[in-house]
């Protein structure tokens, strides 16, 4: 895994995948920056008018509703199915799902209407996802309780019929039937508004040049975790806004080595589909 | 006063407030990441569809009007309704009242509508929403004439029926009869966007902890000053960029004792509403 | 040339104009950091209700069209006709033009019904505008074909009846029958959202003292290379996050001494309007 992953970034590197982000007002800057700096191509792009036509040329649609509004959701309609008719993959990132009924409501009805490859969220917004209530507060939850997410996201992959990464301390990414677990990263990320928003974006630009979505998602975990790692070195223990620079830096810093050598492992499920 | 901010700061941290911002998509990035940094829980929501079920579970509601629209004012006056009806502290920053007719109505508007706790601005801003006629250039004023803020602040506090904070080189924050003068800051903040915008937001974090406005207020405006003149240090002159950055990481390294022994003083006013 | 640069960026320092930005929500923090840096005051009004009497009052007026809707477009075209009225130079931006459609469409849209002074893009957006086929990828184009952009740049200048900018590895601006190269700059700034958009902003600042569009121009490329310099060597190699710290410091730093003595040089043109 960790050489495939490392192949993984040459090839996005080599390609620049153009990834379409449809997202919220609070991380478009670092959304672009950070995929930028990796190596990707971003565009942001919200008007009816145009989200098909610019759907259709990306190599991944991410949608995140961290901002949503009536026309931002029907924005995330068109540009997801236009996505799926030209055989692109789209990534959804519901954010604050939970917070309120629209936020829950409006995610589920993008994951209605659009075939979606991969959902990313912490541990409460995917609860959400599932009609399990978890306490949420606003769209920063915690670990969405004390279970250990691997169960939650292979009942949420199951009954979303997607693969769901569930990401916090540790990171796991499932179809329901495999997956992977993944360690690593700095607690700095969750004191930097957008981490979780530019992680969904960067799967997004993996996807786009791995069409398995569970290989390609957990290569973007271990690499996000990876430079995680590498900012905090750098940072040096300077604060959240020295940390945010470091981490773009790393981002651009990372190379086929940068992933630990026992950050992945395969998500071992039983016959019931019960973790163990 | 210096005691009770350290204690304000810790009950802050402790508490990690929510503090919805319905703001301006200049300041959203930097908004999030100051109160992140801080130790608050930032969210953003705008939609007409939401914005009442955020704001009432919120621990503090604070309306910008930096770039508004007429969506966005319909959506701040919902919220404020909503956080009202909850007993959630609204806070208003006029963004550039004065600049437009525009924006000087909308913030009248929201002000008949809903219950304001602290109106802060600068003294321009402060001045257009009493009425009286200063020099404004954009949403960037000055300090709004030669007269000290503490007149201003009290007059516009005792028409708008709110606490008032103007803030400048000086900071005044004021119910009309009794209130506090915040020395301190660094000259740098006035060259970081959003600034202001954030110092909002922060007082609308303590005042999601401590309900007496004024000395939420007061110990915001203490702590912010603190953390600019620890930036001011930390950045070493290398220019607005560099300070920026240190700014957030001296947000996260605020302690109980960052508040200079004689930052704050009470403000005193005469039998007749004049200061002296 | 260079005396007048240095001259200029003493003006833009003394007179800090107003700067009317409606631009894309990717840009809008690092925009307005941009122009606070260098010594402008910017100010980001989108609203009908109010950009008129925004714009007019401006020193220059900024459209960008990078995350742009149909209000988006409603906007520019009524700040702009009030900019005409007022004489407030109206600089574009044609961010993605040619990427979709109806990024092409609104470009050619504003510049109908809009009196632009200048258009600044790089060199697939400014050809998607005269009808010429380039490849474009997103809102990230490359340097638009092998061609040297003179000759590019002539074109759409006589064709679209404006000064035309297109920057690159190397940038020409030209009025189709005379004009200025300029070299400099770092390539890190590709890795910099909204470092293109930025600097058509920073050309509006010094449009805003400069009423020779040409002269403005120059002005603004060459102190833009300069910065990218002075940020490339001061963050040292360290990535494109302390980049576009560092740039930002640069900005600040910038002195009438900056700009290199041989950065411009006049663009020779031939009698038939070819380059030589």
């Amino acid at each position: 895994m960790r050489k495939e992953t490392g192949e993984l970034l040459e090839r996005l590197r080599s390609e620049r995948p153009l990834v379409h982000n449809i997202t919220n007002t609070v991380v478009t800057n670092f959304t672009a920056n950070g995929l930028l700096a990796l190596g990707a191509s971003p565009v942001m792009a919200y008007a009816r008018e145009e989200v098909a036509d610019m759907a259709k040329v990306a190599g991944a649609l991410v949608l995140n509703i961290g901002t949503l509004t009536a026309e931002l959701v029907e924005a995330c309609i068109i540009a997801g199915k236009a996505a799926n008719e030209a055989g692109v993959p789209v990534l959804l990132d519901p954010v604050g799902a939970g917070a309120t009924p629209y936020r829950t409501e409006s995610s589920l009805r993008i994951l209605r209407e659009v075939k979606v490859a991969i959902v990313r969220g912490n541990a409460a917004e995917i609860a959400h996802l599932t009609g399990e209530i978890r306490e949420i507060k606003g769209v920063d939850a915690g670990d969405g309780g004390g279970e250990a997410p691997v169960e939650l996201a292979v009942r949420a992959a199951a009954k979303l019929g997607t693969v769901v990464a569930v990401t916090g301390r540790e990171d796991v990414i499932t179809d329901g039937t495999k997956g992977f677990v993944v360690a690593g990263g700095d607690e700095l990320l969750a004191r930097v508004t957008g981490a979780g928003c530019l992680l969904t974006s960067v799967m997004g630009a993996f996807a786009a040049v791995e069409r398995d979505p569970l290989r390609a998602g957990a290569a973007a975990l271990t690499l996000y975790g990876a430079a995680a790692e590498a900012a905090a070195v750098q940072a040096g223990g300077r604060g959240p806004g020295s940390f945010q620079i470091a981490f773009l830096d790393a981002l651009a810093g990372l190379s086929a080595n940068s992933a630990g050598a026992d950050a992945v492992r395969p998500l071992e499920l039983a016959a019931g589909g019960g973790a163990r």
